[in-house]
C-alpha cells in the first residue's frame, strides 16, 4: 500500500520572513566536455546552488536543486562547445523552472582544471593544475522575464619575487663591491648579477563577467594570471629549466600590487570587446617565504572604469 | 657603515590604477582580555587587514599592517571591557594613521572561543568551542574625518532534525499501526512516540553590526544560534543526557530555513534597541546525514527591514 | 655558450646520516583509464612519492620523481585493465631505475572517484563521489632483486544511526505507552514504530594489500564500506527515497565499532582467496550529530589473523 | 519516574573481533598552564584518544573518554610544571581506570603555541605561532602493571633557500662576469654577491620520546627546528630586518635533506642525556616556490642509532 507522504515544505512558516539564499553546497560531479578534434575537457566541479524563498513558503523542495545540476551535467556531456559559465546558466534556468516561487537563482562552480605546459629549456611537457571558477545569477521579474548574468574565472599558482628585498640586497652588495671596484666596473657587475630576494608561491585569481552571446576563454585567463607573476611554476623542471625559472623570475620581481595591476592591464587588452559594465575581479595572494602570514591585493571594477583609469577611452 | 635601503614601495607604478584592498591575511595572535571579577577571555584570533592604495603609489608599506595589529593586541591586553569588534576598530584607526595614503581600511577577525555549558540531565560541566567573528571598516573623507562601521558575530555547531523526513516516518508508521489500533488509540500512541528522522551537525552563523557607543554581547549571539537549531550539541553527554538531547531535538525538528528565520526573530527581540540600519547577516549550513552535500540557508537584511517584514514597526 | 650547471645533490653531506624518505608530496595528475566496452575511468589523483637516501649522498635528484610519475601516467592511459595499485607499483619500479642509490621506494595515491547509484525507491540515477586510495612500497636488496608490496582501498561517506540512543528513546517511549496500553498491544506498537536516534555522516575506510598476480576490485571495497554502515547516502533523494533511507537506516543502527567489525567480516568473505599475510586496515569515523567531536574505530590486522579470530581456519 | 536506560555497549558483538583503537577525535580544549614567576602558557589543544576493545564487548563507553580529557584539563590548570606530554600521559592513566577492559590506550594532542621572537636588526618583538604536539601510549599487562611511553614535539614554519638553484645562478652569472673581469677580481666579486635562488616556506617537524622521570623542553625543540632551516621567519620585519633575513638565508642554503640531517645532529647534542632507545622522528616539507608540489624529507630513528651513524658512541 502506498502511503501519501506529507509535503512539509509547502506549509506556511511560523516566522514569515523572506530568505535571500536557500540551497545546497558541495555537490560534486564528474563532467567530460566533448570537443571537436581535441580530447575532451574533464572537470570534477563542486557546485553550490541557491534559490530565494518567499516569506509564505516554509521550505524549498531541496532535492530539485541537485536534480537540476544532475540533469544539466548529463545534457552538456555531449555538447562540443559549451563553456563552464554557460553550464552554470543552464542550471539556473532549470532551477527557475523547478522552483516556481523563486525570483533569484545563483549557481557557483569550482573545479580543478588540467592544462599542459612545457619546461622553459628542455621542453619537457607536464600537466599543470589550476582551478576553474564560474557562476551565474538569474532573476525573474513579475512578468516572468528571466535575465541571467554569468562569469568565468580561474585561480592559478605562480612564483613571485619581491622587488623591495631584491633592491635592498643589491644596495648592500654594491656597497661592498665599491670597496674594491671602480664605479663603472661596479655598474657593469651589477647589471650582470642576479641578486637574491625572497620569493614564494603566489595565487592569482581572475573572475570576468561574460555577457549574453559572448565568450571568454578560460585558457586565456590562466595565461593572464601566470604572466602577471614573476614566473609560472612547473611540475617538472630539469636543472637548466630550474635555472631559467629562477633567473627569469628574478628579472621580473613583482609585489602583489603589481600582479593585480598587470592582470587588469592584460584583461583590458585581451577582452577590450566586452561591454563597459563587465564586472572584473582580480586578486593576488602570496604565501610569503619570510612570514607565516600572506600578502594580499585585490581590485574589483568594471571594464569601463578600468579603461577610464588608464585613459583608454 | 649603514647602507640606505631603497623604499621601492613609494615609487610610481607602471600601471597607474587604484587598488581596492592591499594587505595581509592569516596573522595569528594570542590575546588575553582581562575582565573584572571574572577569569580572562582568551582568544587565538587570525586577522586579515587591508588598506586601499591610490593609483600613484607602487606599494603599501606592508609591515605597518602587522605592526598595527601587534600594537593593538598589546594595548588591549589590560583593558577590562573591550569587545572584539572594538579591537578591530582600534586596528583600523592605527592603520589609518600609519598608511597616510589610505582612504578605506578593513580588518576581519576569526577566533576559536571557549564557552561553558552543562549537560541537560546530569549537569556535567563542559568546555564548548565556537568561533567568534568580528570586523571593522573605516573610511576617511577628504577632510580627514574618519567613520568606522564594525560588526560582531559567531559560528556555532548544533544539531538539526529534519521535519519532513520525520513526518514521513510518522505517516508510514501510523499506517501500519492502524492495522491493529483504533483511530483514537493510534492518535494517543503517535503523541507518545519520538519518531525517527535524519539529523546532523548544523553550523549557524550570525553577524550583527554594532553602532558607535553600543555593544552587542557575543555570548548572547551564541545563545541565539544554539537555540535556533533542534538542540545544542555537548562535548560530554552521559546516557540520560544523550537521551534528553535526542528526544528534545526530535520534538523540535527544523529545516535550515527555520533556523535562519528563528535567528532573525530572536535577534529582533534581543537587540531591538539597535538602529534600523543595523546590518544583520544570518546563515545555517547542515552537514546532511543522508547526502554528501550540505543544505544551506541565508538572510542578509537590516534590523529595520526585518521589523517591517514581521509588522513590528 | 652553454654553462655547465653544478650537480649539488651528488655532493657529500656534512652530516652523514641515512634518510628514510625523501621525495615530493602533492603531485596532481589527470588520469583517464580506458576500459573494454565501458566508458573510461577518470581519476584526478594526488601522489606522494619517496626514496630513501644513503648517508653519503647530499640530496636526491628530486625532479626524477615527478618525472617518473608523469611517464607512468602517460603510459597507463591506454592500458585497459590496470588497477590503481599497479600504477603505484609501476611508479615505484621507474623510480628505482632513476634513483640508482635508492633501496626503498614508496608511492601513495589518493583520488576522487565517481561511481553510479540509484535512489532506493524512485530509482533516480546519481553520481556519487568516494576517495580511491592506493600505495606501493618497493625494496631492492643488495643483489638488485626488487620486491614490491602494494595496496588498494577506498574512503566512502555513509549514514550511521546510534543503537544506544535509539534503545534509550524506545525505553522512554515504552514507559509512557504502558500508561494506556496493555503489555501485548504495547509490544506490537513497539515493533511497528521507527524510533528516533541521533544519526550522522560517517566515513568508512578500507585498505587491502594486493599480492603479486592478484587483483582486488575497488568497486567491491566501496560496496563493503557502504553496506557496513546503517545506510548509504545518496546525492538525489525524492521524498519516498528519503523516507526509505531514514527508515532502513533506523532498522540497522550501528556503532563505529560495528561498522569496523562488519567491514572485516565482509572482507574475509569477499577476498578469502588472498593469502593469510595480506594486511587489512579498516576504519570508521562518525561526525557525531550530538557532539563537536567525532567517534572513531579502527582495526589493523592480516587476513589470516582475522580468520583465526572468527574460527574460520 | 526514572526509566532505566539500556547499556547497549556492554552487549556481546555479533562479530567477535578485537579492535585496535576505539575513541574520539577532535576534542578541543582551552588550557592555561600556570608557571612560577612567568605568565601562564596558554594552549588550545585538540585531542584524539583511543582504547582497544576486546572481541567480547560490543562498544566502548565512549563518553568516558572526553570525560577523562576534561578531568585532566581541569586538574593540570593549576600545576606549575607539567609538560604537554605528561598531560597526555595523565589522560592515558585516567582512561585506563575508566575503561577497565582496555589493555592499550593512546592519546594524541596538537595545539597552536605562541612564542616570542625579535626581528634581527630593529629588535621589534613579535608573537610567533608554532604547533606543539604530544602523545602518550599506555599498556596494561595481565597483572595490571601499566607502562607508558610519551613524546613531545613541534611543527614550525621557517624559510629555506635551495643550494642547487643558487649554485646554478652563480655559475651563469660568473660566466658573464668573466667576459669583462679577470679571474681574481671575478672571484672577489663572487664572494661579495648574494646570488638569487628559489626560496619558500618550509615546515619542520620534530617528535622526541620522553622517558619516565625525564623532561624535554618544547622551546628547545622549536629552536632546533628553526635553526635547521636557512632562516627563521618573522611576523614583523622592518626594511633592515627583511634585508637581514634574506641575506642570512641566502648564506645558508639548505635542501629538505639538509634540514632533517641538521635537526638530528642538534637533537643528539641537546638531548644526549636521553637513553639510546629514545625514538626520534624528524621531518621537513618545503612548499616549493617553483612547483605546485612540495619537497619532503624524513628520518625515523632512535638516539642510539643516530649516535652510531655519526660515530659518537
Amino acid at each position: 500500500m502506498v502511503v501519501c507522504l506529507p509535503d512539509t515544505q509547502d506549509g506556511t512558516p511560523d516566522i514569515p520572513i523572506y530568505l535571500s539564499r536557500v540551497g545546497v553546497t558541495g555537490v560534486k560531479k564528474l563532467l567530460s566536455l566533448k570537443r571537436k578534434e581535441k580530447r575532451p575537457i574533464i572537470l570534477v566541479p563542486t557546485f553550490d546552488a541557491f534559490v530565494d524563498l518567499p516569506s509564505d513558503q516554509k521550505g524549498t523542495h531541496m532535492s530539485r536543486t541537485p536534480e537540476a545540476i544532475s540533469e544539466v551535467v548529463d545534457e552538456v556531456a555531449t555538447n562540443s562547445s559549451i563553456g563552464v559559465e554557460e553550464i552554470c546558466a543552464d542550471i539556473v534556468r532549470k532551477m527557475l523552472e523547478k522552483h516556481e516561487y523563486a525570483k533569484r537563482v545563483e549557481v557557483n562552480m569550482r573545479s580543478e582544471y588540467m592544462f599542459m605546459r612545457e619546461s622553459p629549456v628542455t621542453r619537457k611537457p607536464s600537466q599543470e593544475m589550476g582551478i576553474l571558477i564560474a557562476n551565474a545569477v538569474g532573476k525573474c521579474d513579475d512578468d516572468g522575464n528571466i535575465s541571467i548574468r554569468k562569469s568565468i574565472g580561474a585561480e592559478v599558482i605562480g612564483m613571485t619575487v619581491c622587488p623591495c628585498a631584491q633592491e635592498s640586497v643589491r644596495e648592500v652588495n654594491k656597497n661592498n663591491l665599491l670597496e674594491f671596484l671602480d664605479e663603472e666596473t661596479c655598474e657593469k657587475v651589477l647589471e650582470n648579477v642576479t641578486f637574491a630576494s625572497h620569493n614564494q608561491r603566489g595565487i592569482g585569481t581572475v573572475l570576468i563577467e561574460v555577457p549574453e552571446n559572448q565568450t571568454v576563454d578560460g585558457e586565456k585567463i590562466i595565461e593572464i594570471i601566470e604572466s602577471s607573476m614573476s614566473s609560472p611554476v612547473c611540475e617538472l623542471l630539469k636543472r637548466p629549466d630550474e635555472n631559467a625559472v629562477v633567473m627569469n623570475a628574478h628579472e621580473n620581481p613583482v609585489f602583489v600590487e603589481d600582479c593585480v595591476r598587470a592582470m587588469n592591464e592584460k584583461i583590458i587588452k585581451e577582452f577590450s570587446y566586452l561591454p563597459d559594465d563587465t564586472k572584473i575581479t582580480t586578486r593576488q595572494e602570496n604565501q610569503e617565504s619570510i612570514h607565516r602570514h600572506n600578502a594580499f591585493a585585490e581590485k574589483v571594477s568594471t571594464l569601463g572604469a578600468l579603461k577610464e583609469e588608464l585613459n583608454l577611452k
